[in-house]
């Protein structure tokens, strides 16, 4: 008999062997490789494919997926009539759920699920790399559509994350900003079982389509409690407003035992090893520009120094967010699309999980501690208090 | 330290008190009444009242719900021009994740759920009455719109069973259809930790808007494991043709050791509550016909009656999927809307237990059992098999 714990914090709910954490060697492999070699070695795309697969890809194969991605790229013109009449103030993971949920109704074809194992890999693998392709293209799509632009159509000739800024922007991507991109991504793409992979896993579970476990992924993704804390950073970072004031900020936050956004991580008791990454690019992005980057950028180098001081004797460092945010708002992207970038990577790790579900399938019904009234009885309304 | 149990079988996840279910006496219960009693004596609105709030409804209050609920049955002519944009082949339930999520943009915010206590009940009873009173809407909308016509406008001066029925026909509804639909809501409306109230419980804890988190729950319930098998019964049923090959297809099936749809639920050893009180209801609905009824009634009871002979002395008996779709096709409603009538019941139960999970939150990050490799060292392209 299994006791109740909330949250089923540290309760085992799947079988996995997709990523790994050791939280207290700051330690975060996929399929056994850690993200310091990936950032360095691979790319979003492989990366993917990794997770995906469960191997590298030999140069074929990894060739063959990435022409599908780029293949995959364009949707449909009625998912941009659809998006032109969402409501332009709308959060774009309220837009992103619903039209990945849109998509499923274009691709139909979830019957070959069968549970136990499935069946069908390839539509499996195919409706993975529709998504993963898609996906930034919807969330490039909605930053023009709701400033009432047309969107900027992709491209095949870049990267997964160079494309990702060439439909932003509608310009060449900077080298260095898109590879920074492609580090964010690959740090974003997997992270065990939190919140929104864990919504993959029960929605998958009952062999709903890919999009409507996806769909899942990201209205869980879209609570305050687990995506959007680097959006907090930003807002932080503006209301703070010059890198001087920064000591003083954090002083003032601390004695009044308040949260510093970007600083501390459950998963990890020493320096979120994310973190150490993005740092480390942050500061050589500083160098390569001689300093001339965004005011945000200062700041943050003020805040991280002012809060490392007096925070990294209690286990608490900067965490991913801390950096990420600064980063995207470099690039040109604003702060109500943090969370959908986290998403449109995160994807990959969630269909990972959706296709090792399916492999060892069994619905998810845990039960509750039932503490509610017994054999009531029904009073008729012109009885009742 | 809690062992894995794969799908989280008997493990319980939350500190509930909606309902209630003893499976060895056929019981259900919502907030402490007995199922049996609600249909009785309760409609679907005081039902939906009493999962949300927890208590029956003084005669004000119940009036003031009402009041609510006819008033935001309309949705917005954006969503109509949505639906015109969607594929004609598209899924119902797709659309209903789709559609939910958009009402999210609409109406947003959620910043006033804070976690550990939900602050605002005002917002949380508010977006109550939005989805529950808009889902028919939606559903019915659909079924004209992707057959190529004009929806039809709900109205204000039917109660929320004969509303869906006007809004889907066009005509004013039979009394004794209206009350069918009106017990086979409040039938669905909650039904413990299944897992789509477990994806809103998962969604829910992240402090994601209660469109996400409805949303999340359709994706769930969108699955041919979980909703579904009401349609899957009308197929059989159509599949034998006529009451006298009833005996024999059952005889084949049961040879052949193949399912027979309908019959058995995990839950109960004996007979499925529901499905006593629909089963009722359909012997009645004969009977004031004089058994002027749709064929499938006939093949229906053909099915029961060779079924319950060989499978009752196993504890297999007709459950409430058996009934419930002969009744909805009785009704006039097509097959792939019957899992979309289970989301417009069970809206009510998920958006009670999202209330009570805000009011206790902790966000859900279950652990996994790592099977996978570690510390491999990454092989350059140019060298891997």
């Amino acid at each position: 008999m299994n006791e109740y714990v909330p949250g089923l914090e540290g309760v085992p709910a799947t079988k996995s062997n997709i990523s790994f954490i050791d939280g207290e060697k700051g330690l975060l492999a996929y399929r056994g490789y850690p993200i310091e070699v990936l950032t360095k070695q691979s790319t979003f795309e492989e990366t993917a494919l990794l997770l995906l697969d469960g191997e590298l890809p030999n140069a074929h194969d990894l060739e063959e997926f990435d022409r599908q991605m780029r293949k995959n790229r364009r949707v449909k013109f009625r998912i941009r009539e659809l998006m032109r009449q969402l409501p332009p103030t709308g959060h774009p993971m309220d837009m992103l759920q619903s039209m990945v949920a849109c998509l499923g109704m274009f691709y139909p074809g979830s019957d070959c699920l069968t549970g136990d194992a499935c069946e069908d890999l390839n539509y499996v693998h195919n409706m993975s790399v529709k998504i993963v392709a898609r996906m930034p293209t919807m969330i490039a799509m909605w930053e023009h559509i709701h400033n009432g632009y047309d969107p900027i159509e992709p491209r095949t000739d870049l990267t997964h994350a160079e494309n990702f800024l060439w439909m932003l922007t509608g310009t060449d991507p900077d080298p260095e900003m898109a590879r920074i991109l492609d580090v964010c991504l690959i740090l974003h793409a997997e992270h065990t079982i939190n919140a929104s992979t864990f919504a993959v896993l029960v929605a998958g579970s009952t062999l709903a389509s890919p999009y409507a476990v996806i769909t899942s992924g990201i209205a869980a993704l879209s609570g305050p409690l687990h995506g959007g804390a680097n959006q907090q950073v930003i807002k932080m970072l503006e209301e703070i407003g010059s890198p001087e004031k920064a000591g003083a900020y954090i002083e003032k936050q601390l004695s009044a035992k308040k949260k510093i956004w970007g600083f501390g991580h459950r998963e990890y008791s020493v320096k979120d090893p994310r973190a150490v990454i993005l740092e480390g690019l942050m500061h050589n992005l500083v160098e390569t520009r001689s300093g001339e980057v965004g005011p945000l950028f200062e700041i943050a180098l003020a805040v991280e120094k002012a809060a490392t001081e007096r925070l990294a004797g209690k286990g608490i460092y900067p965490n991913v967010d801390f950096y990420s945010g600064v980063l995207y708002r470099e690039m040109g992207i604003e702060p109500d699309q943090f969370t959908s970038i986290f998403a449109m990577a995160r994807c990959a790790g969630w269909l990972a999980h959706w296709k090792e579900q399916l492999g060892q399938n069994r619905i998810f019904r845990p039960t509750q501690v039932y503490t509610g009234e017994r054999d009531k009885a029904y009073i008729s309304i012109d009885k009742r208090g």
